[in-house]
């Protein structure tokens, strides 16, 4: 598993020291161009910057060739280190990119929003979207580290501090009850290096347990398999959301049929909507297009034989995986929880 | 590392009774559909073939969006298996497409060539062309299984065996003499099972020590950097070779090298040179094009710090790695072998 270094940017110096390479890359799009990298730069030695443009939009296997290209072009050799500097798409994609050039170089993430650094910070998944699916295309593989500072996000909007926030509370609801009363007493402006440290924690204990995801992983995707839906439905109209927006929405409705299922009482799920609905909006969803929805639901990575096998929780601060849910209550939630009482 | 059964093919119904899969795909092209696949299908149940073109011009990621787009398109899950059957470009673009697609499904490989049945079934290493340089966006992704029959050579062209008998050849100089000897007397035409399975053991043994390529194993790359070179500078024209033919060449000049650097003697040059002229004819290239040879040579995956480390041999039967050689010496090897010798 990557090594987390929760340390101010300057640490970047003794990182790279320690790690032996020939040549240095830096990864960034035109956000942490502008407000990321002038605070890095003068802490690196001779590099090179490789620029793709921002958003889910671009998370494609074209941008892919471009980080390659470019890779290619300065002749990188196996030996080349590749900096990720931004947030969760600049390491996913940084990272697929850096695993498959000269059948893998090495490559450290420097993730630079609230929800790169709780969630794609740690468990080595890297990959791409695919025809509108998400990170349908890619592999595990670890950073040779990961540096966390929080000075990055002095400057991030409120929509994506709400975002990485998705994910914090997730780690709260899944596996520590503490940590989801600690994330609500603090609420998504008052964010600390101490909670992100807490949040990291909770889900390096998850992923080391099952690095591949074979089983007890799979609860990381409470909120994730219609949350995904949402955000692929969404993806390019002018309704798009954040990913932890749309997790955010997706853990309430699995929350919701958590409580259908009896899994956890309406008391548990009550809480749970309260809290969350206070944060994140209602999606600008159609009734009409709830079934299409739970068809994307079909085809997540997380469905086999056609079954969609859903994480949920079995108490707040517990969950579990693998609960087979069919296409109804996929819509029934969507109907109770979007339609009628938001 | 995958496990490697020398068996008739109606083994597979064996294999794939032990490997627990959701569906089931078979990659061809239309030489192996046509003269492999007749010969396995009936050991099948419910199965989709994904058909590709053949040839190493098609080992594209273009290719690979067209495998992928097939899996998704069958909502093939993260238990589907596939199935490789082909040659090498199959085996290579096959693996990485089920290595990467939703972060990795299981796959088996049914090489038909000689060359993919004693060089690409064992060692993990898969990936397509980029750009023109070869295997540069790959990965290191073990089969689940490698099912070896050598009924399927039974119909290949003499420059296919050609091919495949340059790695066995690889095999005996660079890590066992009396396996040389053998192939020598046995000669490209009659290959048989026994003489398959000593080679691949030799290079299990060398990957095992090595499997991700950081020392030992660097050996099996003997004749390659010139080798590839060659092959890129070829592809596509009508002077194109085939991988192990521009290998054969490319073991003719790096053991050119491997004397001109005094590791092996000159009697021990001759002699590789009669064996190795007798089979590969000499490839069609301008003396103008040696400097682009050996500028392809720079741009090799074996090559760091801008100079190109190769393999050598340091007697019959035995290899070193990372011999620092400049590009005069590779353009000398080029003059003398190819110009003066052939």
């Amino acid at each position: 598993m990557s090594k987390v270094y929760f340390e101010d940017i300057n640490y970047i110096e003794q990182l790279l020291a320690a790690i032996e390479h020939s040549q240095l890359f830096v990864l960034v799009d035109e956000n942490s161009k502008k407000h990321c990298y002038p605070l890095l730069k003068d802490f690196l030695k001779d590099h090179q910057l490789i620029e793709i443009i921002s958003g889910e939009k671009y998370k494609t296997l074209d941008s892919c060739h471009l980080i390659w290209n470019a890779l290619t072009f300065a002749s990188a050799d196996r030996k080349a280190l590749l900096i990720n500097l931004g947030g969760g798409v600049i390491a996913d994609m940084g990272g697929f990119c850096a695993a498959t050039y000269k059948r893998g170089i090495r490559f450290v993430n420097i993730p630079t929003t609230l929800l790169a650094q709780v969630d794609a910070s740690v468990g080595g998944k890297t990959g791409v979207d695919f025809n509108g699916f998400k990170n349908h295309i890619g592999l595990f593989a670890e950073a040779e580290a990961v540096l966390i500072d929080p000075v990055f996000h002095q400057t991030l909007p409120e929509k994506q501090l709400k975002s990485g926030f998705a994910e914090m509370l997730k780690h709260g609801l899944i596996a520590d009850k503490q940590h989801w009363d600690n994330c609500i007493q603090s609420g998504y402006q008052q964010v600390n290096a101490r909670l992100i440290k807490d949040s990291v924690a909770i889900k390096e204990r998850v992923v080391l347990v099952d690095p591949k995801e074979k089983g007890e992983r799979k609860i990381l995707n409470f909120g994730h398999t219609i949350g995904h839906a949402i955000e692929s439905h969404l993806l390019g109209t002018r309704h798009e959301v954040l990913h932890g927006e749309a997790i955010g929405i997706g853990m309430l409705l699995e929350a919701f049929i958590s409580q259908e299922m009896e899994l956890i009482t309406v008391a548990e799920y009550e809480i749970i909507f309260k809290e969350l609905i206070k944060i994140y909006s209602k999606p600008t969803i159609l009734s009409e297009e709830y079934d299409q929805i739970a068809r994307l639901c079909l085809q997540d990575k997380k469905n086999e034989n056609g079954i969609v096998n859903m994480s949920l929780l079995k108490q707040l601060g517990e969950a579990c995986y693998d609960v087979a849910i069919d296409k109804k209550t996929i819509i029934k939630s969507l109907n109770e929880v979007l339609k009628l009482h938001f």
